[in-house]
């Protein structure tokens, strides 16, 4: 048996694996600047910052660089910033009517993306994995020929997703239940050490929305998910919020009508029932026109052309999924009192037409509304939201912890 | 102008009465113990372990005893316990059909308690705070006589709190509005020193089910209080949650019919409508008999002997009230993914007639129930647990901070 290290090394190595972290995330959330000056504002001595940066360089997490002048007299000093050409996370999304790819570098800028619609009802969960697998596949060659090294993917659902095991427990609308989705999808990637996680899609446009969307600067707020499927992300502190048991923000099945339609997920009158696309767009006498394409992005810019156009089955459809809308947003104000509702997915492009009633019905539902109803924003990052939170989640992973790349085989 | 002290001596101050605190909740936690055992298990020294016991006894917070033998041979040492016989909390309560008191001392022990049926809708604001400030003079007068020091006093409200002013902002069922009780208790009490709090009934009640109750173990449940108002405090991770506008759990207004009947918030058909105590007896045609009497105890408990009678018109009416609450339930559910759900108020005496409905709804209309729905718990406190919660929170805020016992007035 060989002798146990002693755990002062083991204790030095966490401490520096976090002050990695530490160094990261203030050169990502203060911008560029020397080493000197992260020294001073770390509390960190000199030397230390000088190992530290020289790590996160050789990892490709930061790069050093000249500073842009600012009409200062002298020789213009290095800087650290992150590194745009370093790595790379990829956000994945299967939904009801479409697959999503996006890869997104430490900067937050888009380095690849790719939307199919498709109609993923009634086929095998397995196939779309393959199918998913293969956009997977094209988009870490597209950002390996560009010098990116892929550090993480994580996949967005639409229904119950079990984090821990990447599990998609039930999804209602695509009749999916029990998919090993991450276990699926790591066999076809070939993917080595890169870790994969999955998640729910309402959740992970909500941390979209808060990193880089309509939520930034708020720390508490409701993202609602529209889409043939209604979600939402519960976000409470500036942090996403589960639940206890990890089911939390199921926006779509809270009862509007308590002998409603029948759901998908088994019970009636869920929210779905009468704002999901679907069923606005039956409403609107669009559902034809869904029956006959693929993907949302059409007869939803169909509905927005009719309401310009002062077709009055469009708008009196879109007051009324409105209504219902606001009546659900009603009660999940009257529990979580939040900063501020955001309208994700298709209800963004149609926001304004959904607001008045919404509005309306918030100020007759809330209490306390004589005190002030919630904002309700429009989502700035629409149907993107979910699959750039999930490519974001992955590379916040590494914000938290750089060593985690160091762990990653040369890919 | 007088020269500012040293920082030095006021963060030494801030750093024993830190300490202070630590001892006192070690104690109040762990059970009486010695000044070695408490230096060995805080970490801080023994000669300031015994300045800090002698600080706290010399407050009425802690007392010293001989320590209870087991069977071990030698003199028996001596221990500090959290003192009965020191202090005590106010728990005050304005509700619609009743006012009530609650002295609570630091080891839980109640010391004082007083419940008055009184209708108090359409009575005015101030004469019902000069009778709810008879009762806590007579509270008072009844705990000094015990030997006992009042160090708080916190006020249940069925309404809307702005807790930092101890107003309440409107409450539907008693027709007020904008009334700073706190202030207007404070005047009537000659409260000096004594600080005064005001909150949510609800929120207090599951403040009293967290620490003594039915959520005793429990870190993420919902309270849900049923009186003539119906209401929900909502325990995240241990620690009750407000929402970001403070106006978090009203649950009796969760919309369960879009054109139901009128609610007093103002709005049609909230939760309080179907499942209020009113609406309840009045289903169960014992609405007459609450026209006559006061104070819900009556009713309610004629209500439960018609119901263990088997008679059909109480059953029916308390199965239907279980289907309004489990519809209601079931969104919040959705929404925050609870450990557990505790019944309190009225609801506790009759859980047994509505748990198979709302049982029924919650598998029903949640999401994953397939995995689980949260439990449904009667609180083990029923209607007094506004009242104690409120008591217990004082109580809590001097287990928090000692040192404030210290700038009391001598009471």
């Amino acid at each position: 048996m060989e002798a146990r290290p002693a755990a002062e090394p083991a204790t030095q190595r966490a401490l520096r694996r976090r002050n990695l972290g530490l160094v990261l995330r203030h050169v990502a959330e203060h911008g560029p600047r020397s080493r000197a000056t992260i020294a001073f504002e770390t509390g960190l001595n000199k030397s230390t910052i000088s190992s530290l940066v020289g790590e996160l360089i050789d990892l490709g997490l930061l790069l050093e660089r000249g500073a842009l002048r600012r009409g200062t007299v002298g020789r213009p000093g290095l800087v650290v910033d992150v590194s745009r050409d370093g790595v790379v996370a990829l956000g994945l999304e299967i939904n009801v009517d479409y697959l999503a790819v996006q890869a997104t570098d430490l900067t937050g800028g888009s380095r690849h993306r790719w939307l199919e619609a498709a109609d993923n009802r009634g086929t095998r969960a397995t196939d779309v994995i393959e199918r998913l697998a293969r956009l997977a596949r094209s988009a870490l060659a597209a950002v390996r020929s560009q010098g990116l090294r892929p550090i993480g993917a994580t996949v967005a659902l639409p229904g119950l997703v079990e984090v821990e095991r990447g599990a998609l427990l039930v999804a209602p609308n695509l009749g999916w239940s029990d998919v090993p989705v991450v276990d699926l999808l790591r066999e076809r990637l070939d993917a080595g050490t890169l870790p994969v996680d999955a998640d729910n899609e309402a959740n992970l446009g909500a941390l979209a929305e808060l990193w880089e969307g309509a939520g930034v600067g708020l720390t508490d707020f409701m993202y609602v998910s529209g889409e043939i499927g209604v979600g939402a992300g519960i976000v409470i502190g500036g942090e996403l919020f589960r639940g206890y048991r990890g089911f939390g923000g199921e926006f779509g099945h809270v009862t509007v009508e308590s002998r409603g339609r029948r759901c998908g997920c088994g019970s009636r009158g869920c929210l779905e029932t009468r704002a999901g696309l679907e069923a606005l767009l039956q409403a609107a006498g669009l559902d034809q026109e869904t029956a006959t394409t693929t993907g949302s992005g059409r007869p939803v810019a169909e509905l927005v052309k009719r309401a310009r156009g002062g077709d009055r089955g469009a708008l009196k459809a879109l007051s009324e999924a409105g209504v219902w809308l606001g009546i659900a947003l009603g009660s999940a104000v009257n529990l979580l009192s939040p900063q501020a509702v955001v309208l994700g997915g298709y209800f963004a492009p149609i926001a304004e037409w959904l607001r008045p009633a919404v509005d309306r019905e918030l100020e007759a539902r809330v209490m306390g509304a004589r005190w002030g109803v919630p904002g309700v924003l429009a989502s700035t990052l629409g149907p993107e939201a979910a699959v750039r939170g999930a490519a974001a989640l992955s590379l916040h992973r590494v914000l938290g912890d750089p060593g985690l790349v160091a762990e990653l085989s040369v890919g």
